[in-house]
């Protein structure tokens, strides 16, 4: 299965072009201020780099979530206007699953943060004992001020959150080096080739990201 | 220190753009063969996306291998007349400790498998219990008919390897996901701002890679 996947959960996207679990091409994309004008242009360098047409794509997998409202609202747009355009399957995967599973093989649970500005943070709590996440608390948002009471060793803590990392320096919790905090698109596809084959697909005429907050 | 990182080691390369620890933007390239048409271009491209000039650069981390003979040789000499040109620091870094790194927080040791050609394998041993890896045994080549013998559990295996994995099918033994079995060069760049702040740079006149064989 071809899988073309979309990350714009943060201000550092992602994009991925996966074959079965052997990952093609993954481009970073800077930064959600530019998404708009850029994430179309770069799935059709992805597609030219990799030698492949659009019309071979076989599902198109995407972040919803929670995190910028802004690369949300523009990378499923993009997932969406695709998959119905090419007629194949579009899979929604949550953005903190994303990141919880790029630290496979931990026996500590995996407590990932994104900045929700407004003095807010999107918290949910994973593990990761294998190689795929499992959810030990949904995505929920809070006040900043209520985050380091949830930050209790064992953790190890993850997410795309540098303008936090100040206010989380609890002993004994482990953080993630940088480059592994950010989002993966080709850790993306392959979860979302896991919910394609259990049949976990989302309507492109119907799929709205997980905001997590009322838009304003 | 804006650092340019590049990842040849193995048939999907990887470049990247980090700024302290902040990763900037980053690239997967494949194949080996097209890499001497394919990567100034996208060090060029990758600079451009970030807005910044090449004058900027700070150092120039390369993975000297073990691995792909045709891929080490472009990597290492673009890096070369590279951080010769703009008259910054070369800093070469293991290979296998690239690999090593993306496993992070992990008690049990980390066997880093790569394909050798000619039925043979390079083999490193290491351990990552923190964040950056420690060598527990350098890399070595070995026929692909021993490399069994030295897969013995607790082992997480990774590498591209992605033709020696039937090979591989040992109980017990963990294998990294897909994804994470890639180098990405902006872990090597992490790697290189340790090592150059330790001092470990290279002369851009003699630096050659590990090939761990000697050349056709």
């Amino acid at each position: 299965v071809l899988i073309l996947a979309l990350d714009t959960a943060t201000e550092q996207g992602s994009l991925a072009l996966v074959e079965d679990d052997r990952p093609l091409l993954e481009y970073t994309l800077s930064s959600a201020g530019t998404y708009l004008s850029r994430l179309l242009p770069a799935v059709a360098e992805l597609l030219a780099a990799a030698g492949r047409e659009p019309a071979e794509l076989q599902a198109i997998g995407v972040s919803i979530g929670p995190g910028n409202f802004t690369g949300l609202r523009i990378g499923c747009a993009t997932a969406k206007a695709l998959a119905w355009s090419l007629n194949c399957p579009l899979v929604p995967v949550p953005a903190m699953e994303v990141l919880a599973a790029q630290l496979p093989f931990q026996a500590q649970p995996i407590g990932v943060v994104l900045d929700a500005k407004r003095n807010e943070a999107f918290w949910g709590l994973y593990r990761c004992p294998a190689d795929r996440p499992q959810v030990l608390a949904e995505a929920v948002r809070l006040p900043l001020a209520e985050l380091s009471g949830r930050l209790r060793p064992p953790l190890i803590l993850t997410g795309f959150l540098e303008s936090l990392i100040p206010l989380l320096s609890d002993a004994g919790i482990l953080l993630a080096p940088p480059e592994l905090r950010r989002p993966r698109a080709a850790i993306l596809a392959r979860l979302a080739g896991l919910r394609l084959a259990a049949g976990l697909t989302a309507s492109p005429q119907q799929l709205v990201p997980t905001y997590l907050r009322p838009p304003l």
